[in-house]
């Protein structure tokens, strides 16, 4: 445990030369513990190795992406068979059409589909839909929810101009009093509502949709003409073989999709329901990788894989093996140790943790044994993980747990989470 | 010539069905002639096969990306080798920092290089930061240049909001008055100008940069604080081995890149000067799919080549050989025929054709002769062309002048290009 991290070490060095900050976006390792990895050189099934060779079981799965595991045989041979027969090309090839056949079929709510790049290519593809379909701009989100990170959505103000966020108005996630305030604030103006299939927001504690709530949702949309869109590219395909929403029987207009259904091949989608046919197709929008073959060959072996085989089911299984292994684990060190959110995508915080210094330390203990955990964003589980992985990660976290009870009173402030407790 | 399209009318058909206009984005082809294929079915060097199996020397190289080649050996090679070890992880791979040394050790201005999926990303990018980096709004841009197709800048209005398109000023492309009137217009408000490094407009002649208009922006921008960016998405690598404004003696302080860097595998960057740095890194900015090791191992192997071989001195002699001979072949057939742009990325209008009821049919009839050319958008050409394809084209060119020579008189408007005219 505790292995050496010198090459990751000359990486920084290099890369704060010719990277602005050394690193960006959601992968930079900034408001992490000092002794995670930045770079790394390897993974295989549920597994990575940074760039000094220390082995992880990863619980991250690249934000998302890995569903079936790093390096999935059959999804990177169709991967691979496709790219050799053509790929980025001056048209689409028929695998378009296949793949948006094949989504469709899957997801209830859904008519069409349109193909993009990035998770904020869809949410930015839903907006301009619903703002063409109803001549309005008014898009209502939850406060906290990340949707992307173009100008519109991006969560941190730096270039960002008072444009680029106007025609929004925020409610609470679940709070339905909250929602109806939003929706009269818009007024007549009102273009859309979106919302994450669960509260899967940063730094607190995670949540399940209210019915209620979703039902509101979908009323209030039925009765002003807006768009309701669910943003299911965080969480899609790790709640259901459906949009997320259909566990709670709520069927949104639009759905935006992203991260693992290509099983981290490049690839995001947004789904629509005929009444916003007209209005998708009278937009423009494109990139120049967007039709690229062999990631959607590789999405079309990965949904085959979603509807033919009990991934879900495991996945499930695997996470409450581990939500009651911690749970219980947790309680015997005396700690209160909240596990929120999906069992395919939990969050964990400790009670009485408000900077997070009990989290940095047990997720640090964690990543010396070999453990990759989050300390404030949720994780996710892939069907690579077996149940002698989960049993790993439960000593690990025993130990873990021990070590923080040994070292809880010393404990230091944090000074790059001093912003949570300003 | 005229081969089958059962299976495209047939892909169409379901097309229409589960994508809204039965196709979006740049490689729609409701804006081509009616016997335009839409779908393909294989790639090669420089050849494309459409879904009925018709061979075509393709002159759109995939928009941009197909530089060396369709398939390239060697880049697909290094990239799949990367994707069997690693590719989009939990974090990146030391490739990101390999990249970004051997991207700025090849562009004059660039200090560092942040790496992105879409060229739109990267011109976001750009915006965001020369915005960050003054802390003032207002963009310069020329009428008519594409920059992208985020809400910003994509060139159709629906769904576009006036918020969206608030703090933008135009000029005119090479003109220095227009340019510094949008300055004044701007007064302390001025964040960046942008500059495509060529005219590259669709519908209209191409024109390359006035070296006096480059220098005014830079001196206009060194005055004001606020930041040059150079939009090389399209043109880059085709003009230069560095920014394609190093033609003209101008350093921009940003510049974007995409399409061809990687020769088809999705990645897109942008370079700054030290000058931007702080501001880069003070952005939030990211995607799922940003830090995929297997495009960047690609982007190398091609980097790579751009470097150690003489590429770009064979395209200027592929596209001098092909710009004389067509303009022979016209010529000879009586017709004023404007080509313009690079000669690595042409365009070509017919004299007296304001609707393209000529460039139609002659771009028809080159696709009959197994040659894909575009009637309104500039070209590329790759390495893959040989001189005997070349003068494959130019044998196509000179049958497909006398076809339109004995048409002419007969030649019908054309509804879907009404907006023309209008």
């Amino acid at each position: 445990m505790g292995g050496s991290n010198s090459k990751d070490r000359e990486l920084r060095e290099r890369a704060a030369k010719v990277i602005p900050g050394g690193m960006y976006g959601h992968l930079s390792v900034a408001l992490l513990p000092d002794d995670y990895p930045q770079f790394y050189s390897r993974a295989e099934g549920a597994r990575l190795w940074d760039a000094d060779g220390n082995e992880l079981l990863d619980f991250m799965c690249a934000y998302g992406p890995n569903l079936f595991g790093y390096g999935h045989p059959e999804i990177n041979a169709a991967f691979v068979r496709q790219m050799e027969i053509g790929d980025t090309l001056t048209g689409p090839s028929g695998l378009i059409v296949e793949l948006a056949e094949a989504f469709t079929g899957m997801v209830t709510h859904a008519d069409w589909a349109m193909f993009c790049k990035n998770g904020t290519d869809a949410t930015s593809i839903a907006m301009v839909t619903a703002r063409a379909h109803t001549r309005r701009k008014t898009i209502i989100m939850a406060k906290g929810a990340y949707h992307g990170a173009a100008p519109w959505c991006t969560p941190r103000p730096a270039g960002v101009t008072p444009e680029d966020k106007a025609n929004q108005v925020f409610c609470n996630y679940n709070d339905i009093a909250s929602l109806e305030a939003a929706v009269a604030a818009a007024g007549d103006d009102l273009a859309a509502i979106f919302a994450a299939p669960v509260k899967h927001d940063a730094f607190v504690d995670q949540a399940a949709p209210d019915p209620a709530y979703a039902r509101r949702a979908r009323e209030l949309c039925d009765q002003t003409g807006a768009l309701l869109v669910v943003d299911d590219v965080r969480a899609g395909l790790r709640i259901a073989r459906d949009c997320s929403w259909s566990v709670v029987g709520v069927e949104p207009d639009l759905s935006t999709w992203g991260k693992c259904f290509a099983n981290g091949h490049p690839i995001s989608a947004v789904l629509g329901s005929d009444k916003a046919r007209a209005a998708a197709a009278s937009i423009f929008v494109t990139g120049s990788f967007w039709f690229q073959a062999a990631p959607m060959a590789a999405a079309l072996q990965t949904l085959k894989l979603v509807r033919e085989t009990d991934y879900l089911e495991r996945l499930n299984a695997l996470g409450a093996r581990l939500r009651d292994g911690l749970a219980e684990r947790a309680s015997a060190a005396g700690f209160g140790f909240r596990q929120t959110g999906p069992l395919t995508m939990p969050l964990f915080l400790f009670d009485d943790d408000r900077d997070l210094r009990k989290g940095f330390f047990w997720s640090s203990a964690m990543l010396q044994r070999g453990v990759y955990v989050h300390p404030w964003h949720n994780m996710f589980l892939c069907t690579a993980m077996t149940e002698a992985d989960i049993d790993f990660a439960l000593n690990a976290a025993e130990d873990s747990f021990k070590a923080l009870k040994a070292n809880a009173a010393s404990l230091q402030p944090i000074e790059k989470l001093a912003f949570l407790t300003a």
